[in-house]
């Protein structure tokens, strides 16, 4: 961390800012300028909680340098992590995952249709909602349990793996039953008392990013996961709030090079809550995979037009199939094997 | 809801538009322009869900009329809304309430100080945290319910109401028996089934603004503690997250009449987190006040410089001291007695 | 437009309203919902200022139905444009064209080394800044017109065609002796005196989208152009201005198929500026590609490493070199010939 | 500024990047940490531009200390401003001013009548704009000339001084002639040329911030103008783009105390604009004073049903006369005499 003092700072406002360093069991050394004077800190092994300094008189500022994360840091980690899913493996070098699924599960015959369909296109994994998450109360909320069953049964009856959401730390034990992988949704990514229950567990976790979360706190949230010894996680990017409102949200698209780079945690993007229109979703597909995505997920249901969420953005099984001829070529092209 | 047509749509996409809306048991009315036609779809109760409708062919797009709150709207509940807690009362008319103490509880003895600060001060009520959400893993998480204890006590000891957060919902009943009124945080703003549990009791509660939540999600979130029974909440605008980093998050202020207008539910201002800078507290505290909000929450510490969480942003109980003498001041020249 | 007004309107403030939308020679049509009354306005032949009547007694709130652009349009303009530029063209169908060349002009030598770098690369046309806006006063401002004769030699001596921004209207007759195409910079897309004016030459005109605009505003601007002649506009996306640092802006890459959808123009996409790091350029100048950009426009520079501006984000000549083989093999791939 | 370098970074990276800060004329010296060396750069005057620095090998990331702006700091120049206007006066304990009068001059008798209210009501300046920028082109431009010459006519029958919007250099000449003080609007925030030649006169400028811009980037544009030798500047927030969609923009009180601690330079608030809405204009103007704010400048109109810009956040001279009252009584409050 390094502490810009004011220009006009005293040199006791200075002394005692390096005390204060020092009674954190920290090292101060002062780095003279020739407009002011800054303090470095030094020996902490990771981030530094500024708050006590940030106001002590004479101080303008505290600039940090380490980041609120370590363990999901390829700087402390050098070796790209492979994460297996029920054989299904994510991670650099190897064939990107398409998972596939409708938005909620509706009826057991709806899941049987959608997972054939999937598993036809060539898609690797099922996805679908048992538990939704709106914006409002008067919308459909999904079937709970009971929908988890007909997710399960759908994924054996094609050799699927499954991943749905969890919202609730009470639903852990029951999903971790039924379902391959854990899906974090982007409005928990910052609930962390939820976070340090999935971190608990053995299961394999799908962490989507919050929609107002840069990537420190992206990161920062899988290092709760990490800190409680699950090291089982897949990032996924859906999508950030920004002023433009063309489409559902912003695909920061970026990112995914970014957080291979930053992190060894495998990355995978979902444009169909990226941009809530079905027309983006096969050119941002192909887009993210060239982008360096380790997998894609998006909504698939058999008749989208009476689907109880999320229609907009979802493909048909005809369009899947489509689309998917087109990504393997893709695929091809990139080098990776069928 | 309005269903705007490409201007190309023939008369058999319009017809099958219309076929639809009418097939969710719902009115369509054409209205052709001189450039295309629209459709007004009536009969709707409140909010209708258009994923199966926006991506029919032919279709430009949907636009909302209804809003999806209705019990927080002030359209369909025209009088403002006073919330009891414990004897201290938010709402249009009433003297605006301060609460104050620090961000989180850290022992019994600095939640008795900071008690007797905000009630010399002249707070009403007290705050202090015992679950923390923070952003990385490795920092400060909280007392948890021995924290709670001291808060407890604390607030009788000087008869003051205590609020705090509840993060999940196993700790519900726990945080009932402790506080007055219950929080939600501004990351669990969209936390539907904790919103789902705190509205089936009948405890008061103060639903903060998520951070990248628009007013419509703000009431909708509200709207999810309504719908279940309980009417006692208190929103709290803290600022929401934008490109400006000078500050910690851009106080919303212009949503405090904003929301005046649109709900009867109360809404209070949090400056401490919105600004993340003690310096700004008391100005903006004075500014809320005169946007007309029913209260101003705000962290106080007995000693800012060694606080765990947030130390700079508390304010020192002399600050605070001082600064209530000038909140007086002002309230009374608001017209509020004293 | 729509109009809407609060439920408890009275009929004779529906009468005013719909008396003010007539007395704008519209025609108001009511549309009476279970809740409320909606007013339809018809006749209008595009874009409606809705500043009079959004504040008229019982009215809720306006909603626009036809966009503040017509001529940038599709829906008015179905036949995809093709800009040719000195015999480079951008359209649909087209093989990309790669724009490349130092953010500035800082010698004659340089330029000239860059410009053979492009060439040799494969490029199609040269770029260079001869006056540059800068965050700071402090900060090197550019070598002028005499940047602008460095910039025209080398695009000569390699037969590139050149494009650089103007910045203020007097610099425009000679900024159109010099270069083949004029940009308009993203401080800048809002400058509708110069747009207006660059709309009036016969120059084709490289049009940034704002830092903060939205795709709307970005349209309307074009509209600017269009509807003072010139029709000879290409579309940049180059990143947009969120609340994520880790990149200089967040590149929008979704709004590439988003605008040839809504749009006839061709658009390019810019991953130097959008990025600001040159470890990402290579991977989203491919992404751009494959979500259907009509071109890419990134920063070469023969030694970044002293590059007076944006170095950071720059490629060397060889760096260029070896996007540009894997470029050529991905467009290949796209079905464009060599 | 600061040098962060990798982890894993080499000895022989670290004396490159040393080597490299020596060339500019600056001195590096190291900083070695547990974890990793940073390097501190010093002698600097000012900001220093990294972006040769930025992707040496090794570099994680640069940090910048100094800020882009010297002259409009506090830090450089601790005494407040006062900018005198025709013998209006906006600084630190002067009794803030008032800036009123409609969005576009229409006619010569709008004018009067609108000078008028405004003189009646209690204003100090008449406003009015002669050059609209509008989003789209097909909407009302403003008058130009003609409308100057009826702005300077009401404001001389009234003793009231003026300021209009100055959006090119050609027409400077002319503003100048015919105003008291320079607008420089949101959108001409980043119009560096056009900030120059502002810069170059003698005239008081009235600069808003450009509606993506940080406080940072505001002040650095303050800065140009200073650069040239007018420091006759005052700042104006005018709210900026965020995500929320319900009010125009969000107008950012919080920077208003944050800016007089940054800068001498005064500033005010135009809640017209920030919020678009012309019930949040009076509440906001009182939130704005207590915030510290040395003037509001608002739009009033003779005819807000009828204006042909703005008319939705325009205030009647009626509506004025009555907020004037209030702000006067809360003037006294605050401690100006009348």
């Amino acid at each position: 961390m390094l502490i810009v003092m004011h220009r006009h700072a005293t040199q006791e406002q200075v002394d005692q800012v390096m005390a204060a360093v020092e009674a954190m069991g920290l090292t101060a050394e002062p780095i003279p300028g020739s407009l002011r004077t800054a303090i470095g800190v030094l020996g902490n092994q990771g981030y530094v909680d500024d708050s006590t300094i940030r106001t002590l008189p004479g101080v303008r500022e505290t600039i940090h340098v380490s980041k609120p994360y370590k363990m999901a840091s390829r700087d402390f980690h050098p070796d790209a992590s492979v994460i297996d899913v029920a054989g299904v493996q994510f991670g650099d070098g190897l064939k990107p995952v398409i998972i596939a699924g409708p938005c909620s599960i509706e009826t057991e015959k709806q899941m049987m249709d959608a997972a054939e369909q999937v598993k036809n296109g060539g898609g690797q994994m099922l996805r679908g909602g048992a538990f939704k998450p709106r914006t409002g109360p008067h919308s459909f909320q999904g079937l709970g349990i009971e929908g988890l069953k007909y997710l399960q049964q759908a994924g054996q009856a094609f050799n699927l793996p499954v991943v749905t959401e969890v919202m609730r730390i009470e639903q852990l034990d029951k999903v971790c039953q039924y379902a391959d992988m854990l899906q974090i949704g982007a409005r928990n990514m910052q609930n962390f008392d939820l976070l340090k229950e999935v971190g608990k567990t053995n299961h394999p976790v799908l962490l989507k990013r919050g929609m107002s979360a840069t990537i420190e706190e992206f990161l920062a949230a899988a290092e709760y996961i990490l800190a409680e010894g699950n090291s089982r996680v897949v990032l996924c990017e859906r999508g950030i709030r920004t002023f433009e409102k063309a489409t559902r949200n912003t695909l920061d698209l970026s990112v995914v090079p970014l957080v291979r780079d930053l992190s060894h945690l495998p990355i995978i993007v979902d444009p169909s809550h990226a941009t809530g229109k079905r027309m983006l979703v096969p050119v941002m597909t192909k887009a993210a995979l060239v982008a360096g995505a380790h997998g894609v997920m998006m909504e698939v249901h058999p008749d989208p037009a009476s689907a109880l969420c999320d229609g907009a953005q979802s493909l048909s099984g005809d369009q899947f199939a489509g689309l998917m001829q087109d990504v393997n070529h893709l695929l091809g092209f990139l080098g990776y094997g069928t």
